[in-house]
């Protein structure tokens, strides 16, 4: 078996190391191509592959792996003219984790390996640098310290702090080479203290205590817990990379930077980067000295500029795409220490893309296809939403869920009323609420952002604001809110203070954070052009939009119709709520009947308004869903005004007896959908009425030029005799409201699927469907027996911290429980009714792999919230490509 | 087509009538198979097929079908020697419905057919008497103008009671002839008035006129409610019986009876009925004369009575089951007029079903396996339960679910305390409440019976209630409860007024009803020994049971085991309660590791006795599985209390905190279960050392013969990481628990299968589980989306009504969708671990059709509430023998 591979191994006969990251990690693998494949000036290495570590995992220090490493090391002696700990001339090495992903979790770097209590004096002669040498073995103590033997960081800076205040400095180079070597001796009596042993002086016992730390860091918590959270397997293992130190720190002719072939932030072409002479990498990263910019370095090192661009231009050309570098200067020779793939902005990574296919006078182009797969989700989130800028200073007080993405900055108000009013004298605000209910949702409008310490991403402000794309963050458990103020984690945040809330994240910031402007970029439009081409014909991206605004604002987004309207609004409002309530305390036929008369008047307005801003689009009206309570007063606060006051008003004692006959224990699971249809025979046909004469308005206004396209949707449905039933509401309805209309209109009737049963028994629905739209909020909440709301605040980090599920199955579909529905459902669907037509209404709709499994299991359109429908124009495209190259077809 | 079949068709060619009830409906077959088979003495006539009335209800009335049923009353004139409508001689015919399956709501007979104002004179001059003729006459015009012209009886009644005051005598015998020729004319006149038309006077016209109301009443709406009450299917239609008259009431030497061929009350052989002289069938019925005993007629009537005793035992001999008949003696001549496979109580059916096989001398016996067959859950239901006398007088005032079986007589208390008051004073008890809740456990032991207006067949007091085998009705929405009183329709109940219930149809009535004792006959033992011997090694029964005294009843029942003991009640009652809040409120580790210890100690006692009476039977114990907020007062009393009084106890404030944390919106799909032990993970480990620190003294234990058999279920999963992370904490602290026990003791870990995810992944959870026990209940909840307390009170009725749900699925199994995923769990399972162990501890273990489909699908056992286990191993034994016999194996 072989576990060692060198930089310059020979590849050929094999896959070229880009292809081997699985055994290689990412940054042996980088380094290994650009030493075998581009013959870059990389410092000679070797790396350790990830088998190794999977075996030492299983069995403890492999058999072989010490000879393979020796004979590894000899070579590197030879080819460098320098020996492992030579007291007179050493060589050294440094040591780095490297996964096949990059993992914040893991050791990191050991710097300088190979130095002693001997070979610094060698390493001084040799570079008549005593103050370097002892410098460089200074860094290493403490680094192997902290890092291999776990020692606390502070123990080591306490000290250097300590030399630097007798030495008058505030820098490290500051401090005299006497104090050097006293610092040296106490970081060595540190290591004594805190491992009972003193500092390893053989440099292979150095180095194998750096690889076992490598092996080790694997499995500790803080890689577990981030593998956890990015979905890595924790099977994978990590390489080590053992590569000869080169110094940047030598004199002032060397020097280290990190280099990006375009600018990471905007994507424009040509090198961009920063560089410090006379430095090692780690200054550039800490931030201790200002840093120039790499084009700084045309002006000081003009011959190393020129071959660093040229590295530059190889790389681009090799990697066809920006790559992201670390340098350094050893005494005028150019190092290339690390290179990968390099991350950018939203903005950037739109140009590039579109960039990289235009480019003109390259010796490369990437085509469409690849354009459009380099564009990710989170990219276009940054472009539509305002964003904390990178870099900003931030306290982050408290954490809730991030749901609706973008960044708002305001004084923090506890009521829609107070919020109102501030907005009013001019002020920005976030609205802090417990929770929010359709009462609060006047101060919501006027709000820059919301932020709530109950519910989770389906509650009232999560899908409301993700409606408006306003950012929100719910269910921020730890807020303690009272009437005019907050309190979290000993800091209060009182009326008027100004907070910060990150809608992606889900952080809450004490003061104002400087956001960057929503600016979607010429190259937005482009992509997504490129994407509808894609597309086009294989799945079509709709909106779920309630009002004519929505609509409005869908269709501007670029949607192919409405996949799901919500009709509860239409009964919320000043003009609307004791009508509805009207309804509900009828004792009378004749009473309820008024009251849907006076309902069916002021809805079909607002339907007339949906229909028009869709012109002649497909608009998919879902039925009332929610149960009667939520129209009702809360039983809770009627019952605590009879305690305070002694009584309630007759108007009151009616609405709470109502409130306790239609309360439930568990709503979710109760009157509402087509059940509330059975129970409430008038309702659906009063709204389909009021749908039908909209669109017949509609039809014969001679000003409009498109009919409109209506699909009427029952929720809910679990047999196929419910949704019979309900169907002929409807049809009677339908046939009411367009007696005498000239042309027939367009109706489709269908139903959600929801329910698993609803699933299971998907023939039975198809026979009396035109169309399925997969409800899978509810779905997933039933087939999971999880409440969203009760479950996403309380318990979800725990499930995804601890591995029990892969992902939060409301954000991304739960492809093996749920899917497997969704997907027996959809072959049940088709068998019964070949004509259906299929579609998800569900937020998974506008999530990237989700939607990936809706087209592979074929269904005909996704919807998603307006500001979601960029990012499912993409990511359907991304299906369609990613469907067509793996072969894997609908 | 032949619409038309005489009693006495030749029917040997084809199969003998009874086996053509489809076609010719129950009543023809029975009257056909008397006739052409047996030879019986039955008055001549003919059946009208149920594919005339089919064709009926499609397109009218059919074609050739008057030219058929002319043909066959010439048949009939020519048998007779009279002809339809003869002046002189009328041949008079009743006409009678009769579907495969007997329906109440529909048209049932009229008699007299064929008189007119000229035949009424020929009647009476071929009998010489008069009086006869015209009351006939009189009898038909309302029977007919009643059933098939819709007129309103009450109309005729109203000239009957007119005459018989005008006669001064109150019964109809006493009218005399005069006055019945002036009812005959006034009942012509309502006829005509009602009907704008004379009353028919053509025979033909009659004849027709009757059949048409038969098929019509097929969809009458009594008839539809009933059908899919029932569920039967609407398509089966209807038969029509035309009959030859006779007459019970021609003189002294006439009359008329109903005879069982053994008293369906008791079981014991011999003739047993009624029979009145000089009367007619509906005489006896209508109860106005008082009938003499059918032993009466062998001294009236000796020739008769052997004739008819004969006619029984040739009945039984043929149907091989007890009969029920009708039958009219006219001028010294016996007729019978209808025979059926009669009703029976329960006690009658267990003692002929054990007769039917062990009974010597008889020309006739059957097998074991058909006892078996005869024998249904109500049967048993009423000899477990004691029930409201048959024919006592009863004021239903309200109607709930029927919760538990059993009635109860008691006086209404409104609280558990004065419910105990009460019982301490000697006086028995109904307790009612809004709803219960484990507070009120002491009133409710004490009660005869229990009432509730709010939840459904899962609620807090249905199960406790069926749990204790104690009658409860809940559910019963009509009820106003206030503290001291109900009102209902008008009616109030005070504390202190008798109530009776009935908890199995949910029936609540004012003042006492007389109850029949609930006395399980000799043969109740019998019956369930052979259908244990059937049963054996194919489908064992377990038993629901939580406490020591639940075993022990479990036992007495026949349970194999305990396939569920929840562990809720453990975290209850004054000692424990406050620990267990403890436990929810601590602040450190340490505060909740103390309050976890203090419950294993009291906890350790309850599975003492529980692990203690099951003498070495398998027992399942799960796991905490509701969410903790159960546990914590509601926040809307404490909230109700603060704003009452001002302030809360420092400790209510606590309280009130951990509530609002702790809440839930939808409690079912929230914090329960295993989520529990994720959120504190200290919780199952208590438990598990409780258990087994227990069982090892259990088998340490010199006086306690058989070891004890444990197996431990996780409540709730839904991926299989999640219960290998459960098992995990089940193995350390069995571990712990049992370190020193010298002979390992006998522990499964398996898992509930409850929502839909865990069936559809039951392959991941089969590979950490020993056993699997599906949870129908919530299984049926997540996969309909039905919260059981909040639809069926609600909309289960009005489903079932409208035939949206074929029954209620939390009563039987919904097999093509529930059904669906315990399927596919049981295989997948099975595959993935095929040594797995299957059973259910939902409900269903209980009902007879669940039963069967458990057996089908291939469950090791059932397992139900102690009361239910009779009934469960009787319909595991029918589902053996169905299944054998149907050839559907397992």
């Amino acid at each position: 078996m072989t576990y060692v591979y060198a930089f310059d191994h020979k590849y050929g006969q094999k896959k070229p190391p880009m292809q081997q990251k699985d055994l290689l990690g990412g940054k042996g693998a980088n380094l290994a191509e650009m030493t075998s494949v581009l013959g870059l000036p990389v410092p000679p290495g070797f790396t350790i592959s990830t088998d190794a570590c999977r075996d030492y995992m299983k069995g403890g220090w492999p058999d072989g792996l010490t000879q393979e490493i020796d004979k590894q090391l000899k070579k590197l002696e030879k080819t460098m003219g320098k020996r492992v700990g030579d007291p007179a001339d050493p060589l050294l090495v440094s040591v780095r984790s490297g996964a096949k992903f990059s993992m914040p979790g893991m050791m990191d770097t050991v710097l300088n390996l190979g130095l002693n209590d001997e070979s610094v004096d060698g390493l001084a002669k040799q570079t008549s640098d005593e103050r370097f040498a002892y410098d460089s073995y200074r860094r290493f103590i403490a680094m192997y310290g902290r890092i291999v033997q776990g020692i606390e960081g502070t123990e080591f800076d306490a000290l250097l702090d300590a030399a630097k205040e007798l030495a008058g400095t505030t820098s490290d180079a500051g401090i005299p080479i006497e104090l050097l070597r006293y610092l040296v001796d106490s970081y060595k009596q540190i290591v004594r203290r805190e491992t009972g042993k003193p500092f390893p002086q053989d440099p292979i016992v150095q180095l194998r205590g750096a690889i076992e730390a490598v092996f080790a860091s694997w499995n500790g918590p803080r890689a577990i817990a981030y593998r956890n959270r990015e979905r890595i397997s924790h099977d994978l293992g990590t390489a080590v990379n053992v590569q000869t130190m080169v110094f940047g720190n030598r004199d002032e002719n060397s020097g280290t930077g990190v280099g990006f072939t375009r600018d990471p932030a905007t994507g424009e072409a040509g090198a961009y980067g920063d560089f410090l002479v006379n430095a090692q990498g780690e200054d550039v990263v800490a931030g201790i000295r200002n840093t120039e910019p790499l084009s700084a370095l045309a002006d000081k090192f003009p011959k190393i500029y020129k071959e660093l661009t040229s590295i530059f231009a190889a790389l681009e050309k090799h990697y066809r795409d920006m790559c992201d570098t670390e340098f350094t200067i050893e005494q005028g020779k150019l190092w290339m220490l690390q290179t990968r793939v390099g991350k950018r902005t939203g903005a950037a990574a739109l140009k590039m893309a579109v960039d990289m296919v235009t480019q003109k006078g390259k010796k490369w182009t990437i085509s469409r296809p690849e354009a459009i797969q380099r564009v990710t989700a989170d990219h276009l989130d940054q472009v539509l939403h305002p964003q904390f800028e990178s870099g900003a200073q931030t306290k982050v007080i408290a954490k809730g869920l991030g749901a609706s993405p973008g960044a708002a900055v305001g004084k923090a108000y506890f009521t829609a009323d107070d919020a109102l009013d501030a907005a009013d004298r001019g002020e920005q605000v976030v609205l802090v609420r417990t929770e929010t209910s359709p009462e609060d949702v006047h101060g919501m409008i006027v709000a820059e952002g919301i932020l709530t310490s109950r519910g989770g991403l389906v509650s009232h402000a999560a899908v409301v604001a993700r409606g408006w794309g306003k950012p929100a963050v719910v269910g921020a458990e730890a807020l303690r809110i009272g009437p005019k103020s907050f309190t979290v984690g000993g800091v209060t945040v009182n009326e008027g203070d100004v907070i910060s809330i990150d809608g992606a994240t889900g952080e809450v910031v004490l003061g104002a954070v400087a956001l960057s402007a929503a600016k979607p970029p010429a190259e937005f439009d482009v992509i997504l052009g490129w994407a509808d081409d894609v597309r086009k014909g294989k799945l079509k991206v709709r909106a779920n939009a309630d009002t004519g605004p929505d609509a409005e604002a869908a269709l501007n987004f670029g949607a192919e119709g409405i996949g799901l309207c919500r009709t509860e609004h239409m009964f919320l409002g000043d003009d609307r709520l004791p009508v509805v309530r009207r309804m509900i305390l009828a004792e009378t036929d004749d009473e309820e009947t008024a009251a849907l008369e006076e309902l069916r008047k002021v809805q079909k307005a607002d339907f007339f308004e949906i229909l028009k801003a869709m012109k002649g689009l497909p608009v998919t009206v879902r039925l009332l869903d929610p149960p009667l309570h939520e129209f009702l007063p809360s039983t809770e606060e009627l019952a605590i005004k009879r305690a305070k006051e002694g009584s309630l008003s007759a108007e009151e004692e009616k609405l709470f007896e109502a409130a306790e006959q239609w309360h439930e224990f568990n709503p979710m699971l109760g009157t509402r959908g087509v059940r509330l249809g059975v129970v409430k025979p008038g309702l659906y046909a009063m709204q389909v009425r009021a749908l039908m004469e909209a669109a017949a308005d509609i039809a014969s206004d001679k000003t409009i030029k498109q009919r409109p396209v209506i699909e009427i949707m029952i929720p809910l449905t679990v047999t196929g005799p419910e949704l019979a039933l309900a169907r002929s509401w409807v049809e009677e309805a339908v046939a009411t409201a367009t007696k005498g209309v000239k042309n027939p209109i367009e109706v489709l009737i269908g139903t959600m699927v929801e329910t698993p049963r609803g699933a299971i028994r998907a023939d039975d629905l198809a026979e009396h469907a035109e169309f399925f739209s997969f409800g899978t909020n509810d779905l997933t909440q039933m087939t999971f027996g999880f409440s969203r709301d009760d479950v996403e605040g309380r318990m979800m980090t725990a499930y995804l911290e601890q591995g029990l599920l892969k992902r939060n199955p409301f954000e991304t579909l739960d492809q093996s429980g749920v899917g497997a529905l969704v997907a027996e459902a959809v072959e049940k669907g088709r068998k019964a009714n070949p004509g259906i037509k299929l579609g998800v209404c569900g937020e998974h709709g506008g999530d990237p792999e989700s939607i990936d499994f809706f087209y592979r299991v074929g269904l005909d359109y996704v919807s998603c919230s307006p500001f979601r429908i960029p990012i499912a124009r993409l990511s359907a495209a991304q299906a369609v490509l990613g469907a067509s190259s793996t072969g894997d077809t609908k």
